[in-house]
């Protein structure tokens, strides 16, 4: 099958730390790099007066986003990521580092049909 | 109902202008603006050998991102926004603005049950 690149929708609840801008780039980080992608840039920003983030690292494979509501214990991520990288390793890293009592994740193939 | 937001994935086949950083920068803060959300800031990269362009505009009402393979005439953008904000109005800026043949959209509620 041909597709343009594997997209995991990934819902962390009862989580903690998701207002903790500094651990946050920290756990993107290892996502990228437990993933095996590449990193380009990463830019996160920080709410007043919740304390929620919203931020993206960009991959030369794709991007990883989250956006967190720390009131909630909830954050939503994506992993999308084409070619080699593996973005499925990704989840257990949120699960650890946001110590998340529930981890949801929807996988997408996106671009089917394109190439080939 | 409750959730955090509403997140489309869309998927423009078909397109002209995939390759042009300029052209998709305008293109993304045209979605924002119609969208009636608030740019906090953009990032996009662009490839080589392909002229494809990952990027992401980072909105106070979450994101929107865009992945090109110019070479295929196709785009994975998401929409991802809260609030008053209204994604569905990217839509058609999207089709017109890279003059697309085909427009898929996957509307997908983020954090459902988290608030209330």
């Amino acid at each position: 099958e041909c597709f343009a690149g594997t997209h995991l929708l990934i819902d962390v609840r009862e989580a903690e730390g998701l207002d903790d801008i500094k651990h946050i780039d920290r756990t993107l980080r290892a996502c990228v790099e437990a993933a095996g992608a590449t990193l380009l840039s990463i830019d996160l920003h920080h709410f007043t007066p919740n304390g929620g983030v919203s931020g993206v690292a960009i991959l030369a494979e794709s991007h990883i986003s989250i956006h967190s509501w720390p009131e909630y214990g909830y954050a939503a991520l994506d992993v999308f990521m084409c070619g080699d990288a593996e973005p499925q390793k990704a989840v257990p890293v949120l699960k650890k580092a946001f110590r998340a009592g529930m981890v949801e994740v929807a996988e997408i193939r996106r671009g089917k049909g394109m190439v080939g």
